[in-house]
Formats: structure tokens, sequence, C-alpha cells
């Protein structure tokens, strides 16, 4: 057996797309590696909307980290914090105080949504970026449901049936297309008191057109598509301010408790603490993926800045799934022939898709567009194939199938109500600790 | 059509196993029925422990309880929470006020874990009655693996890796059982310094032995599999105290971050309110299920007490069944023919069953009792049976077949970490508002 202490140690920062890649590609490279993140969970983000809108389970689109690299002897992985990083003396600082050495850094710690500087949106809106944010969504659109069920004022109906989506990329219309069925076609069937023209669902874009990055063929489509789903969609318009109960857009007002942001995002916070120069937030790196004076640090995915031939790269699953593998590449050829040449980093754009509802997609694979139910069906077999793990792939199908035949969604539970804003009305056994409730003081 | 206001209106209170076949039995009745819930989903309790242990997703286990009553248009179904009843003036009072009149009223509202008047218990441990209880047990034990697989300190990692359940009954010994596999054979197969023989599951029951509703055949039979499950039995063993990190046994201490409270349970808060004569919290209830003097209001389940042949009925959901499907036909046949004799309610004891862990249960039926292998599937075979929902059952079918393929399990999440008792450390972003977490304390 070889020495461990001899072997580089690579230390991994995120375990999502990137990071994920990285690790498994220095899986059988001779070096130790060491992955942490704040999650014991690698997540699917792409299909988290769906998580939302109560079609899948969390448990569908998330598979434990150490499971999915558990077949590497040579990686370790951490449940963890970083709190901050020594480039110069080369370590990593965890939320307490342990400090891990390395000889490769990769920073790979993703996104989180960004209001574009109205923190204050924040608090009134929910993000979609993890488990929690997917849960928090679906348990506001149902309880809004539950409530609407009871309530007599038309004009408190109206709120609280009123579903706002900021922001009409691919993960906002997903968003709104999906709510825009669960709230007419699942939900309306089941309340009595809630038909399907009381709810609505608006989509909010400062471009004028949805799906701004596609071919504008493609977003005239899935215009056409959302006009179907009964989705309102508003291009051209920029949201003013967000408040508790309203967005006021300009030239309108929106009433509503749920407000659901896709609009933009922003790397963690991390990234500032690393000390080289940033773009946008995010860190600028060099043709091998490489911090700028660090040739051992690398970053890759949402928390990474590189330009491509293009401009710089997007933010999508491909990018960093590229980067992740090619990362590892080069640690592994450093290790294996020290001061040889690196290539530099070249993004394969497979395509890009999105899926607006049931049978309807646009794909677009380098100029070959497809729209509707092959488009779809491409969408279908795509997100399957990139589900990490047999047996989530397995489920999520089942599940697929389950829904398009019945019209019905599987998840459709309120859990943890205690975690609603303060505004809405609660039962009164959940109000915040030291609080009487209103049992306690109906009977006091 | 006939008009509404005419027929008598039932007020259901509990969405669990008895008022909801109260409800279906009720569904083609000449009578409006509303079901109030203070969750929008009828949870099948008796699977709960898989979800605790990793093994399913709340989703596979819950159903919309608006969802099963649906094709009945005669069923209104509120989530609510029911804070008063006036059983004079024949209503009920909900949490914003509105009030329900009733013509026939059912208490089915349930129990929930109760500590023997020892309520400062509750905080150090985890009952096992609700979604957000499993989730919280699930979020415990693999958050503290994680913390074991970076402690260096063998006294710390001792205690992270002790899991205490209090109470054998079935409850106790399905999760204890469910634990000590996903201990021994799921956990310790992912993590690198975490090994079998490192974790440590006790069962504590204060009678001498295992199961004591059982034959003690079958006591003894369970024992034996607990046993082989390495699961530590401490029979003949009273809790003395649950503080913050330890439990106190008449003879022994346990130190341990994880204590799941399973030996008790005791009717919610509302049977109080009522004001008809208890028997141990819960509600007297005469031959027909009514309350003493009240030939209109029936109470069902954990909440009620009524004597069987064999002293009173146990709180198990076929009992709970069977007097809300009693309950509707003697509503129903009030209706039909007002002042008609009521025949006394029979419980029809089917036996009792527990699981023991994969391939391991007990199962006696009328005296026949059966152990191994096929009491299990006999186990499985009721429980798909008895599952609500028919995409459930498929789910749940498909979960169970995988994991008995691979011995992995599907739903190893750990979300909500905010929901974690202050105590344990943890990721400082997670620090309640308002206090400074570490990441600031270090930039400041």
């Amino acid at each position: 057996m070889k020495s461990p202490a001899k072997r580089p140690h690579v230390v991994i920062i995120g375990g999502g797309f990137g990071g994920l890649e990285a690790a498994k590609g220095l899986g059988k490279a001779p070096v130790d590696v060491t992955l942490v993140d704040r999650n014991n969970h690698h997540l699917f983000q792409p299909l988290l909307y769906q998580v939302a809108s109560a079609g899948l389970s969390p448990a569908d689109i998330a598979i434990p980290i150490r499971t999915v690299l558990s077949r590497f002897s040579n990686i370790r992985v951490m449940m963890g914090t970083v709190l901050d990083m020594d480039l110069s003396n080369r370590h990593v600082t965890l939320e307490d105080g342990q400090t891990l050495h390395w000889d490769y850094l990769l920073v790979a710690a993703g996104a989180k949504s960004h209001y574009f500087g109205n923190d204050h949106w924040a608090k009134h809106s929910v993000g979609l970026k993890s488990i929690e944010d997917a849960v928090a969504i679906r348990r506001r659109v149902l309880w809004c449901f539950e409530r609407a069920e009871r309530e007599p004022d038309p004009a408190v109906r109206r709120r609280l049936l009123t579903f706002v989506v900021i922001g009409a990329g691919p993960t906002g219309v997903e968003l709104a297309g999906a709510l825009s069925e669960l709230s007419r076609r699942v939900l309306a069937r089941d309340y009595r008191t809630v038909h399907a023209e009381d709810t609505r669902v608006v989509l909010v874009e400062r471009d004028p057109r949805v799906l701004p990055p596609f071919h504008p063929s493609l977003s005239e489509n899935a215009q056409r598509e959302l006009d179907d789903l009964h989705v309102e969609v508003r291009t051209n318009t920029a949201v003013v301010d967000v408040t508790q109960g309203r967005v006021e857009l300009d030239g309108d007002v929106l009433e509503t408790d749920t407000v659901l942001w896709t609009a933009g995002v922003a790397p963690v916070e991390l990234a500032q603490k690393v000390g080289t120069p940033l773009e946008r937030g995010r860190l600028r790196v060099r043709e091998d993926c490489t911090l700028p004076g660090h040739d051992r640090v690398f970053a890759v995915g949402d928390i990474a800045h590189q330009m491509g031939p293009d401009g710089p790269l997007p933010g999508v699953s491909p990018v960093a799934m590229q980067q992740g593998r090619y990362v590892a590449k080069i640690i592994a050829q450093d290790v294996a022939r020290p001061g040889a040449q690196r290539p530099p980093f070249r993004y394969f754009d497979k395509g890009m898709m999105a899926t607006v509802g049931r049978s309807r997609a646009v794909l677009d694979i380098h100029g070959v567009r497809m729209t509707g139910f092959f488009a779809w069906i491409g969408w279908l077999v795509v997100h399957l194939f990139y589900l990490v793990g047999f047996k989530n792939r397995v489920s999520v199908l089942f599940n697929w199938i389950w829904q398009y035949a019945t019209y019905r969604r599987g998840a459709r539970l309120i859990t943890h109500l205690d975690k609603l804003d303060p505004e809405p009305p609660r039962p009164p056994e959940l109000a915040p600790e030291g609080e009487p409730s209103a049992t306690e003081r109906a009977s006091a």
C-alpha cells in the first residue's frame, strides 16, 4: 500500500454538479479527496420546481453525496460549512474551527437567489435553490388553497389564489407552467369553493420575451404554450417593489400572498472571501479554470466567471459538469506529469431545453429546434438520464407516468406549518413559543 | 335536487383512521358532512417509523384528505383547528372564530405523545406522531452520523452514535429494529470513520418483556430477533430522567443525543374541553360510541375510552376504523328511521402484528401465531392493503423491493437543519436571527 501522506490532498468545496463530477473524476487518481458540503445531499436542481409544485418528493431528486461517492476509497465526504480560505497557507477553515490543508483546491460552492440590491424583497418571496425552498413553495401554495376554500371575502380569495412568478428564464417558465397545471387541473378538482377560473398565475419578465436566452421562435412557442395554460405573461415589465401581500410592477399592482423569485442568482458569499478578482460577484477564472495567480486553485460552476468564445459561459449545469470533469483531468495530469502543459477548457454546448407543462417543451440543439410533444419526450429522457442514482430515476419515472395518466400529484403535503411567514393566519397552537396561544388565552 | 338546508349536518373532527372511515361511510347518506383536520393529509401512522428511518418519503404514507373524499359531493373538508365545542348549542369553534353548527358531531381528534407528567422530557426527545416528528428523527439520526464522522473525541462519538428508544410496544420495536439496520447496514457502509460496531441502539421498556400486549412466545421471538439485530434491550427498566445529552435509567445512565419516545400517548387537549367524563384523559363513551348524555355526539379512536368484553379497547387503528364505520351506520340509520334502536358497537379483533426488521415479524391472529419470514410477508400484505391511495401503495412497494434488494434507503435527507435543538453544534449561518453568526464575527 502507498502511504497516504505522500498523496496530494484535493479539497472540493460543494457537492453540486461541478464538485461531484470533479470528485468522481478523481476517484481513480493517486490523490486523496475531501469534499465538503453544507448539505448531506446532492440536489438535482433542474427538477426542483417539480417538488415545489407537489409532483415529486424531495428524496426523488436528492441523494446523499457520500452514497454517490462511496465506491471511491480515496474520497472523504464531510458535511460542513467552509467559512474561510487561506490561499497562501493552503488551508480552508470550517465552521467548527477545524482546518483542512490542501494541495489542490476546487471552489464549487454555487449560487443563491439574488434580488439586485433589494434584499428586503427576500422576506416576502421564496427563491428556488434548495429542498427547503421547494418545500416552502409547496406549503405556501397549498396553504393558500386551504385558506381560500374557507374564505368568504372575494378580495381576499383573489389575493390568496394569485401566484406571481418573477423571472421567465427556464426555471420561471417551468414553475409557472407547473403551478398553473397544479392549480387548474389538480387542485381545483378537490376543492369545493375554488374553481379553475378563480386561480391566477402571473409570470413577470423584464425582457421583451420569455426564455430570453433561447431563439426567438422558441420564445414565441413557449409564450403560446403558456397562454394555453392560462399563465398571464407580463414581458417588458420590471418589479418596483415586493411587500407583504403585494407586488408592485411598473404600471400595475398585484395583490398576492405568493411571490416566487427566479429572476436572478448570485454566487454564495464565500466568493468574496477568496480575495481574487470578481466579475459580477463571481470568481474570475482563467482558461484552465484556475484563479489568477493561483495555479492550484480552481473554481467551477455558478461561482465562477469564465469567458467562452461568445461571452461568459452561462450558469447552467452542463457548464459546471464539464468544468468539474476538466479540473479532475488537469489535477490528475499534474500529478502524473508535473509541469505538463494544461490544455484550455472548452465548453461543448449540447443545447438548451425547457418544459412548459404536460406534453409541452422547447428544445434547441445546435440550431435544430423542436417544440411540443417530441421536444417534451426529449426533455424527459435527458432529465432522467442525468438524474443521479438508479433508484431516483425509477421513482421519478413512475411518478411522471402516474401523474400523466391520472392528472394527480403525489406529494401534496403541507408540513412544517410553523415555518410560514408570521403574517398569514395560522393554527394558533403553532404560534411562537413564549407567546400564549389562542387556546391558552381562551382557557385562561 | 333536495334542498341542502334540510339535510342534517355532520361535523367530524379529525381525518385519521376513525374520522376518515366515518366520512367515507356517510358519503352516500342523505347528510352533509364537514371534516375538519389541522393537517391537509391523512397519515398512515403504522408506517411512520419507516419515514423516521429514511426508508420512505413523507408523501408515500400521507395523502390529502380531500383527495380521498373528493368523490363524495356531500363532504366538505376544511383544514383548521377546533378550539372549542359547545355541546348544548351544538356548534364547534375554529381557530379563526368561525363556528360550525352540527346536528351530529364525531370527535376523532386522536392522541399525542405523553410523558407521564414529565413534560420537560419532551424538550430532549422526539415522539413519533406526525410527519414533522418523523422528519425530525431522520434529521437528528443522520446529523449524528455526520458529526461522528468528523469527531475525534471517542467519548463524544460514542454519545453521538447511541440511539435510545423508550417504549417497546410495536412502534418502539419497529423503530429500534429499523434504526439498527439503518445504522449498521446502510450508513456504516457510507461513512469512512464510523463502523457498524460503533453504533448502539438501546430499547428501554418498563415491563418485563418487549411487546407487552402480545403473547409471551411472540415477545420471546421478538426479543431474539432484536438480539440478532444488535439492539440492546433493557426490560424491567424505568426512565428516571431525560436531560440534554443523557437518559437516566434506574441503575444506569446513557449518554446520547438521540432519545426517541414511543412509551405513551394521551388524547389531544381537546378531550378536556368536551366536559363529559374522562378515563385516563380519554372521553368515556357508551356502547354506541356516544358521550354520556349526548345521543348525537360520538367519539372514536385514540381520544375515546370504550369498554370491550376484555377491558378497554386498545388504541390501535382497527378499533378506530371499525368505530368510524359503525358511527356512520348509526347516523345513517338515525336519519332514515328516527328513533330506531341502535345496536351496540362490537370490536372484531383481527389480530396483532409487528415487524422487527428485514424479513422478521411476529403475528397473532386469534391464537394462530407466526414468526419470521412468512409473518413478515403477512405484515407487508396487510400494510400495503390498508395504505390509502393506489399511488402510495405502488410507490411503497417499489421502495420496499428496492431496499430489500440493495440494502439502501432512499430518503436519507437532512432538511430543515435550523429545526434542530439549539444545543448541538450547527453550521453557524443557521444560528437564530439577531445573533451574529460566526461568519459575521470572523469578518467583523
